[in-house]
């Protein structure tokens, strides 16, 4: 959101860029039934074809409406239809209704992407070294925003799917029940001063920095997160009807739906089975546990003797691994057992830390500063990308949030314990 | 749904009103989108593909699996799908997530209605006469059923496509806006013990018999509809504000949804008009006036010093009026200016009669005895059949039922009085 | 309601009475500790104050404020806060929130009874006669509108003490348990013209009129209502398991709420027990049933191969016979033991009759028609009053009405069948 | 929670104290009318009987039962109906319904009242040194534990006193309407590693340690709180009318109930009016704002162009600041105009800090564990005390918590901003 100074308008790179993004949106769209892009879960999701028009839409607002004169908008709706959620671009369909949206046609909606990604292409090859100065980061931001969205088409069909007795695949995951999952050791840091926070010039959303100092008192994090067998021996434990082990809103929760068990888990004959997106699958005892509330994640933890890792703690512990794992190009689309010291990829891991801003963050001003800032309440904190999430979407300084009962996303846990310095 | 002596066998008679049907149905699909398929406005609507799978549902469950030895059902998760609310038919998918079902596909679904309607043309075609005996109310009964499903699938469709910003067209509807209504004459009836209710032997439901008396006190009712003119009086002179003229559950509904005119009514640039199948249109002034709820008839009749016909002081005045008027054949798709004495066609007609059981009436046994009894409660009848009504569907004894709350159907009113004997 | 020609204008016996029925209601009230008068179980329900209080701005709007020149409020917000349902006597509290009203205090509301008090009695003592001809049926319609509302403080009550854990005893019922019920017996009517509502000159509320002419099949009805133990055969016979026994509306409310027995029974130590206005009490096997809904009523007769009877077989059935029974003044304050051929008292007999408009029903002009006419929609009818009416308000005319899903009157049924004529 | 070296087992001290504060619970509710005891507003208040039963039960619960052999508690059923929400206590009477409870009568709640206390005071009279020493922090945390419930009666009883249409006055409140605010002044600290949390041996909750480091960057705090009409300019400046200043969450609030001015404002004759516990009030310009959400009063800090202290941030800046102020015993029972760099009373203050643990904090084992931690989640720190908390109560690392969007309590804000180091 922020790109200070640009190294070089390499104007090639960035269409490239675009170009790609794009099309591995469309690429994942490409799985699905004409019948599915309408399908809307709840308020919580969007329909595909909702996803598709706007993640145009943003580009089409804030790069060709701003950039291009004389710009003509693909549909005088479109602006209403396609907003989620910025106040300052005006009034919007009500997220919970687009569903309803059977027009414009999905054949429409990718007339309309065409129609922006030929006028984005031509805005990032035509435009003046200054203008493209300007334009860079609000393309780099559309982009993304557009990854965010190649998550939320994924996490935003799955629960459809889980409920749909005929049980459809999106696409074939692979059946790992019987590998073995490495050992879990403890990482220590000592007491301190440290700097967390995002300072350089690539790109990074805005509630990434200011850089800033934090002390941490002595504390370990688990070399793995935390794994489906043992999230299981918690389950098999009456982890599900202990109220010592939750927090209050959790357990309320808990006890309304008369949980026993997390997300997309149910019995057949008997033998617990999980859905993913290649439908019914065997529990994988030796992948992340994942589908989460922060509830859940929190409850194992003292289940465990043990709590979660601020996000301080985390990117601190991250230190400057590389940004390696099972992310959404793997096509894995499921966890998949850990490698050693690994932070990124599987799963988001919930953090013990609120969503707040850091010392000194200035939202942008505009409609765009409504990305990040205005949600700095009732949120909880997740690092680290899943198996869902683009690889270069992610760094060690992002920051994800969701509300603590959230189990949608592909959310786990990684451990964490003070340690006296 | 009783057809105690069937007058002829004529099974290519039956084989070829099945094609004609089940073939209008598909016809009335033939306009939607492919996007249209999976809209569900709310838990009174069911999308159009669900509906197309119904009614098959329908024909498989009553017909063939009673009739045709070792008939193996399309899809073993098709009966628990597709099964609307027949107890004895087993559990069934939630009425409100009927939106939620991408999967099976339309494909799919036409698929099965081919599958179906083979079927069911062989067992026209090959039964014995005895067994044909059997059926044939079976069969007929489920062709009625899919008649009103016809009906429903338009009125189900309208208020997604009402919602629209887009406001999208379903098909062209003739614009009668500059057309003059005729006159409203009284026709007067003594008072005396009537008949009601069905005798004869042609297909007819089983809530409408058995026939049987009633007295009357004298009675007139007026020759035509009320007109949209009228009823813009209605509005314009504060009707929806004022108390005195509303039943108690009615004006609570106007009150909590701050209501001040009838479904589908809305201003453009200060000018009143209204959604229709065609669109958005002037007000038809000469038109009947529909989609009001039973409060709104009932206020209306109220506000015009008069009331509401009895739904056997309908059927008397009714009489051996022909069948005849603007049915979903005509192709109008909305309710046209009314001819003197037409009882039939245009809008449903709201009766001041609650819907209960006749005397001495008794529902069949098993899952069909669903059909109609078990709705005797909280329901107001009404009579007539509308502009989207299939013509062969309607009769003169035909007790058609919502919640007075409904506005979604093409349902007026026609007023009455009492006349001194 | 109407009181066309007063026979005599005999002072003396209305202020009487007028005295009789407003002392009734105080000495129901002296039952009550000081921490009752607030309790609103919910919505349905009234605090016994704001009874206290509502009954009395009855006398004071309808009587006191059009009869008595400068009257003078006793406060200026008890008009708002004690009006019930009057649109046209203006705003008015919200139902719901009845229960906050702390203030006024119970003391401050019995002073408002005294003031009202006095003021009707000086202005029946004092009235000229052609005032009081007008005000005498004001002054009956509230003391029949005070005895719904003792009826109404004991079924309001009922369920705030059912629920508390300490289960209080409104006052010592007599336990019957060991008692025989009388058999039932078959009284038969033939086919023909009745006529049926009140006609006469003595109070009556308006939608007990105009007399009328209805044609009945033949029918015949039980001689006495369903007992305690009949219904007991029922629920141990599956009766809330079985759908087919339901109207649709009916069975849901049952799945909804996981329904297996009617309300106030409970089981200790594995034995069936019901809550009474005198605590916790065995089944009474005896005893009418009591504290049905109309879709129980409904199921229970379908259960038995019969069915309720309309309101107009139970008019006539009723005939001539004598009012009398177990009331509200036998102390008993439950259903006892029935004797034969008695149609009044111990429970409210729900009837398969929508409440509706008699042929020529006019409500009156202003406030008062309110009280009746506007509820003439989702409700069904009950005849004979119950344990909990006072004698003196009820008559063979009488009509009752609540929805059909209400249980917390005291209700049960009455059985009838269709009789060939 | 914790009183780990006992400095003198000075039992008259702690007796005296239980009586006193005990005692002015039941002065707190001597103004109360007998109707006031049973009223609950909504589910998140409770009525003052029940509030009298509960620290009763508290008591009886943690220390009559774990101290005293033999004890017989005064009603087999308290138990249940006086629990909070302490799972290790068993089940409990749902908190919605606590108004439902006109049983037990508020006399035998003051007579449970005695009860308890009689028996604490012979335990700390008899108890031996070493039973002393630990029923001493029960008694202690109960004590503080009740002095919460005194604030609670308050600001539970507020909101129903304001619905009312009497509105009526608890006690009288001082009409400080013309008074002038002194001026507000940044006072700045320096960036750095700072301890905060509580360490030294006095009574304090588990919540407020352990005691630890934290590393603030440069910051500056007001030396006063918002005032009321600082307040008003924003109201006036259409602050409730910007999205752009609002958290998202809050937003939605303030547009779902249409919200315009904060929570106890109207209008009367186009004048802006306040309630308060002395009834309706003028604004007081110069007092410091009130009952606002953390929504409003980050909105409002935003709108300044500044922002909320954390709290780590407010403990530092409240440095050693004596206690004193405008508290409970004061008998204002509203704001007052501030004294400069007070930090105490009058409003509680709203900080930009989450409730959450504090590194290495352990709830207790068993029932009292769950006083404080497992509400960590989901809710912000305020600080600072109000003018309805006992003075005795607060202390400089007290951290309350409550939903952000809670505006019942007596919540204001100071303002903060970053200095640079």
């Amino acid at each position: 959101m922020t790109a200070p100074t640009l190294p070089k308008h390499d104007r090639q790179t960035l269409a490239a860029n675009y170009a790609a993004i794009r099309g591995q949106t469309e690429d994942l769209c490409a799985r699905l039934e004409a019948d599915d892009y309408l399908l809307q879960y709840d308020v919580e999701c969007s329909p595909p074809k909702w996803q598709l028009a706007h993640t145009t839409w943003f580009f089409e607002t804030f790069a060709l409406k701003e950039f291009v004169p004389d710009h003509r908008p693909f549909h005088p709706q479109f602006g209403f239809l396609f907003n989620s959620y910025y106040e300052a671009s005006g009034p919007r369909w009500a997220r919970a209704q687009r569903g309803l949206l059977s027009r414009p046609t999905t054949a429409e909606i990718y007339s309309y992407r065409t129609f922006v990604d030929d006028r984005i292409s031509s805005l990032l090859n035509t435009a003046d070294d200054e203008t493209l100065a300007r334009v860079w980061p609000i393309v780099d931001l559309g982009l993304n925003h557009e990854q965010q969205h190649q998550e939320l088409l994924l996490t935003d069909l799955k629960p459809a799917f889980a409920c749909n007795p005929l049980q459809p695949v999106y696409a074939a995951v692979d059946d790992v029940a019987s590998v073995t999952a490495i050992p879990a050791k403890w990482r220590s840091f000592e007491a301190g001063v440290h700097e967390i926070g995002h300072a350089g010039n690539g790109f990074h959303f805005d509630n990434e920095g200011p850089r800033h100092r934090v002390f941490l008192e002595g504390f370990a994090v688990s070399s793995r997160t935390v794994t489906t067998g043992e999230y299981l021996e918690f389950v098999e434990d009456g982890g599900y009807r202990r109220a010592d082990l939750w927090l209050s809103d959790g357990w309320a929760e808990c006890r309304q739906d008369q949980r026993d068990a997390p997300l997309y888990w149910c019995e057949r004959d008997g033998v617990r089975m999980q859905f993913t997106l290649g439908g019914l699958l065997p529990l994988h005892h030796a992948a992340p546990m994942t589908h989460l509330s922060f509830y859940e994640a929190d409850a194992f933890a003292r289940w465990a003797g043990l709590r979660l890792p601020t996000e301080a703690e985390w990117e601190v512990a991250a230190g400057d691994a590389p940004i390696r794992g099972n992310f959404l190009e793997s096509g894995c689309l499921h966890p998949a057992p850990e490698l050693q010291d690994n932070f990124f990829g599987n799963v988001w891991q919930w953090t013990a830390s609120p969503y707040t801003a850091y010392p000194g963050f200035r939202p942008a001003a505009g409609a765009l500063g409504e990305y990040n800032g205005k949600f700095m309440c009732n949120q909880m904190i997740l690092r680290g990308g899943s198996c869902v999430t683009p690889q270069s979407h992610i760094r060690r300084t992002y920051r994800n949030f969701f509300p603590p009962a959230t189990r949608r996303q592909f959310s786990g846990l990684r451990l964490a314990k003070e340690v006296p310095s």
